[in-house]
């Protein structure tokens, strides 16, 4: 009661520090984060994957059209986890990010650089007053000279590189079986299987095709590729974790 | 009591979260929705279907100039629901964006592009203080290089994409009864008729034609076509929902 | 009590919302409508009637300078119920928008396109924050193409077409008077003399010219006229409601 | 108790209606203007008298010095109630107003159209926040098209005109006097004598010429006068109101 | 208490007035000019003295740094009390404005003129959110076509004319000396001495030279001249109010 | 509890002082930095060594992408503490004011000069309001004119130079720990080691290679190098520090 | 308590006076000054000693790099108390104030002008809102046509000259021993001395060479010169104060 007291005088800003020294509404919008939906990316030797997690209000919904999965750049690609208009936000500033690095430097932009852009303008949303933090977490992936890398971005405006990286709800639960099972050595193909696995192991009732979208960042194409339903269902009948239909 | 203090304590704006990640105020905005009459869209294989539900406060009022129904372009209508000045602001952005695309690319806006500059222009309104949240929800449907599409966008700015949907009062309803009436085979004709019944599904005296306006956008004339008073109420009368005059 | 309390947590500014969805202060502006007196219009078959009551504060004041009616273009008038001072901002805002149509396309602007650039400029001020929303309601009348309009513009900002309409001071015993009353064949002089019915129906004491302003604008001469003070007694007197003078 | 608990929820700034359409800060500025000395202005057939009554805070103070009779152009005289520095900067506005009008149209501006400018201006500080309004009234009075007017302005930003008003002080003792002997054919001379008898009937020690100001713009010269200290003497003799010195 | 309580909710700001019309926050400059020691004024009839008495902090104090009497143009002196660094300020808006007045018409600017820009500075300041008043009087001495005129600002930004006032800690009873001793055709060397004999009525120990500055504008040279220790020491000798040297 | 209060009173903003003339925001803004890891300066008399420690969060984040250590410029090096955020964006300030050095001067900026640039843009942050201060803390270690120098960066824009120093946490443990045992004389081999037992000394389990990062300014090559992870162990080796891998 | 409650209801910003005419915040700046270390200024017939005692954090600082003794132009020297920061920005301001000097009128600028420059900038933080005042005093010391002069501003933007004084920390004890041995006669040598000696007679512990920091602009060379350690030890020596190392 006291620790809430203390917590409330300082958490409507996030021009405020508390005595301690945090920022509750940076902290809030982490929350935010963990209302949505999971999504995870995981790297292979030759790519990376994307998998994202769709709630379903309505069979009448497009699950198509429930965004949290994009393609920034011919070679990259971003998964979100949190607020779906913030999300949409963050991917128009990183796709025309992207593609002024390609009208200046006639090359595509690094994962890492276009991370850090994405980053720095969050974290002005976390400084300056007059507006709050993005409630939002992107997980960004795809080649950089031909090395796969995939990075975090959080509501403070962090980077952070991963090797397989889970975001949204029950984040820990798939981030343990991620961190049991992750192989530096797998395929592109393996780090699907193991995204859906990782998914699957915080739903006992298994998946269904409609409520997962996948994409991938392979070495060879430098392509973001989305997978269709018919893959996405594939992958599920060999990871044995399909639902039946709802 | 508790919850609703601890509530109190960060509704107050678009720019705090709360301790458990949501917005509030986007939150009182979907009451703002659901504080008005119903709106349905439904999409049909051969088009799509808009119908709202009008208020009668006085019967010297003009119904034809309560707006819930509007062209946004020769091939997109909008219905909505909630706020009705905030509904016509939109309705002028999704308009002029229109003509815009028309102006620069010589063809007309897709559906989905039209929804997506919309919801953009919402969420700005609930991240970026000294404003309030646009408390109305849109149905926007059209054709979209001959296809029949239907879009809703929220007060956070969220577009999603529906078969057929409900907003505005008592929503759950008749979503519940397009759930378990809709066909995705179905003509235009079909889709107002269920559209019609849905609404009169949650109205026991029935409908009157003065208290509905309907339009269509059908994949011949790819035009946005608003139903005569005469048309609307042949549909009543075949639909079997006819109310005595009022 | 309760809810007295949980209203004051909302009521304090236009950019929140309250839990239900409503804006206080919007509707705290429609109360200064009410605190005005009321300013009735009436279409006739063959032009629109506006008639309005004034407060008498000195036998001293003029009663010309009670501004509640106003010509806003040749073809268009507008009478006012609530602040005057607000009203004065909003017609002088007509005024220039009536004038730039004729500018521009060398026509009479529309009255309802006149009404809904009203409507647009009010909405802005229950939206975004830094000022109060306007505290008055016009009736705006004219003729568009030959026609007799009548429109309605509330503190929200949402147009609405009448064929009669009461707003201020005791409008729901007036409206209720007009509706039992109105006849859409009506001449225009039989609708001056229904709004000075309806307005004499809450004043037992009867009416004096003094207190009353009246105009019309016909289909014939497509003019704003303002009714001379013994046009206003000879109407009095034909209606049987003319007061013994104060 | 209860009430005033009430009206202290929403008076704290210009930007918020009372649950009953009440704008407190415009209610409490017109408290400043009875804060102020009276002021009196009365039309005759012949023109129009101000006349103002002076505090007297030390006999070192010049009185000449307290503004309360302002020249605005030629043919326009201003007197005001209330702040003495709010007062001027209006007068300021009026004079800037009336000089613009010259130099456009090359003729004198009218008493109405300066009136109404000059509450234009003084309803934006009643609307638009971060300022307060303006804490006094004025009375304009001059000639127009050689006819007589004479205006008030008011907090609030309301125009009237008026035959005879008292603002300030007693106001309204002061106006049930020259409600009672107010009379349309005086001249201007009895104008400025019906002016001084009504300030000298909430006086009843009687006035001395020193703390009072009068001033006529007469039809025929169509030129704003201030009067002697030895012509304001006569009048008060006339009238039989002359203190003994103070 | 409760008076207490009813002020303190209406005195945070100059953007609200009181329920009684007042400005507190205006009324609390005047406190803090009350803050600061005794500045005299004293218009003869041949010229204009102004004197100042100033705390003594330390003996290592310059005295002469103390700023509180300034030369605004050749034939201007202005005497202040209150916030040192405020006057400052606005001495130096005067000194600009007095040098403007040279430049566009080539001749020495009115004191009347000069103090009213300053008071019209000092409204804005009390009406405009964002800043707080001016916590200082000024007492503006001078010659205007070649006759003395002696002016006096408050923080309200309202400007009188005085033949003889005192500002700052201990007013009142130096002012009712002045008013008991002032004589209308004193020479300038009176006036002085009167200022001193007024300060001296006060402080029973008598008064330094060092504590004392004084200046005059006479009507023969039209300058701003700043009296020397000696000159000082001389007028207290005559005026028989010399302190022995602290 | 007393206390408390009365600190709550004055700590929701940099932009006022308490009682005590604190700026409680900076010094909460301190707990911030003391809420990271630590990261270590040591000055050797042939260079400047900078360590830092980086919490692991799970053995699948990139410990590379953990930013706390950067490079400014050629020959300047910078360690943070903190908010990665808020360092991310004053090392972007300290890199672009380092090239525009080069740019201008055609010569690398001195550290002294850099440090003092960044801490001015700190102070903005202390002092004007809309925003927080920045979270964090810097070490930056370089080279000028041949001289090793190395400073500290607090969040109230204060610059200190250091032998050796500490920041983040268990600050104090460690400073003490240095005092102990720096060495103008040491070279900068020695100062890495240094700077490895100072942090060893809290941390009883020893360290591995992974939470370190390490990196020298030379006096030779005068160039910012960073160690790889084999450099690192080894000197762990030699400092007898490593930890049995996690 | 009481007095207390009063103290904190208006304390919270620089825009608004207390019902006693204080401005809570700049007491409070005050206060911030009080907090940090002592430094001392002596005007001699020869010049201006500059003195000021510097807190030690640890021995691995260079005490070199505690900010309080600055160069401001080539005959002026600059001694601060409180926020390091604060006092940066208005010597940087200081600095480009004497340099547009040099360049707009090829002559050093005068100690009395850059004094009052500094002032004014200082005043505007106490009046505009949106900033905190500037939480220092600075001593300025330097030649201005040969004659030595030095002045003090303080957190209200007042300027002072004086003949010795103490700001910061223990600033009453030192004043007092300043005020009991001050010799306006003094050369530089002995005013150095005398600051000395003032500061360890609230030091019983004596002083370090370390500790102190030391400047005089002497009359001979015009120059702004600051002391060697050496030479600091000497003064001691010979001022016999000086301590046991620590």
């Amino acid at each position: 009661m006291q620790g809430q007291q203390q917590q409330q005088a300082y958490d409507r800003g996030i021009t405020i520090f508390s005595p301690d020294g945090r920022l509750y509404q940076v902290e809030y919008a982490r929350e935010a984060v963990k209302r949505g939906t999971a999504s995870i990316g995981v790297r292979a030797r030759d790519g990376v994957a994307l998998l994202v997690d769709k709630r379903i209000r309505s069979p009448l919904m497009e699950q198509s059209s429930v965004e949290k999965l994009h393609k920034a750049d011919d070679h990259v690609g971003v998964a979100s986890a949190g607020h779906v208009a913030d999300a949409r936000r963050l991917i128009d500033f990183a796709r025309r990010d992207a593609q002024v690095n390609r009208l200046r430097y006639e090359e595509p932009i690094g994962v890492e650089a276009l991370t850090k852009d994405v980053t720095d303008h969050i974290q002005q949303f976390t400084q300056i007053g007059g507006a709050r933090p993005f409630g939002v977490a992107l997980l960004i992936g795809g080649l950089e000279n031909g090395e796969p890398r995939l990075y975090e971005t959080d509501p403070s405006g962090t980077p952070y590189e991963w090797k397989a990286i889970a975001i949204g709800s029950e984040r820990s639960d798939i981030q343990a079986y991620l961190e049991d099972h992750y192989d530096e050595d797998q395929t592109i193909d393996e780090a699907v299987a193991l995204a859906l696995r990782a998914l699957a192991s915080v739903h006992d009732e298994g998946l269904t095709p409609k409520r997962i979208a996948a994409a991938t960042v392979d070495a060879e194409s430098e392509q973001y590729i989305q997978l269709t339903d018919d893959e996405v269902e594939e992958y599920l009948v060999d990871a044995d974790v399909l639902a039946d239909e709802e």
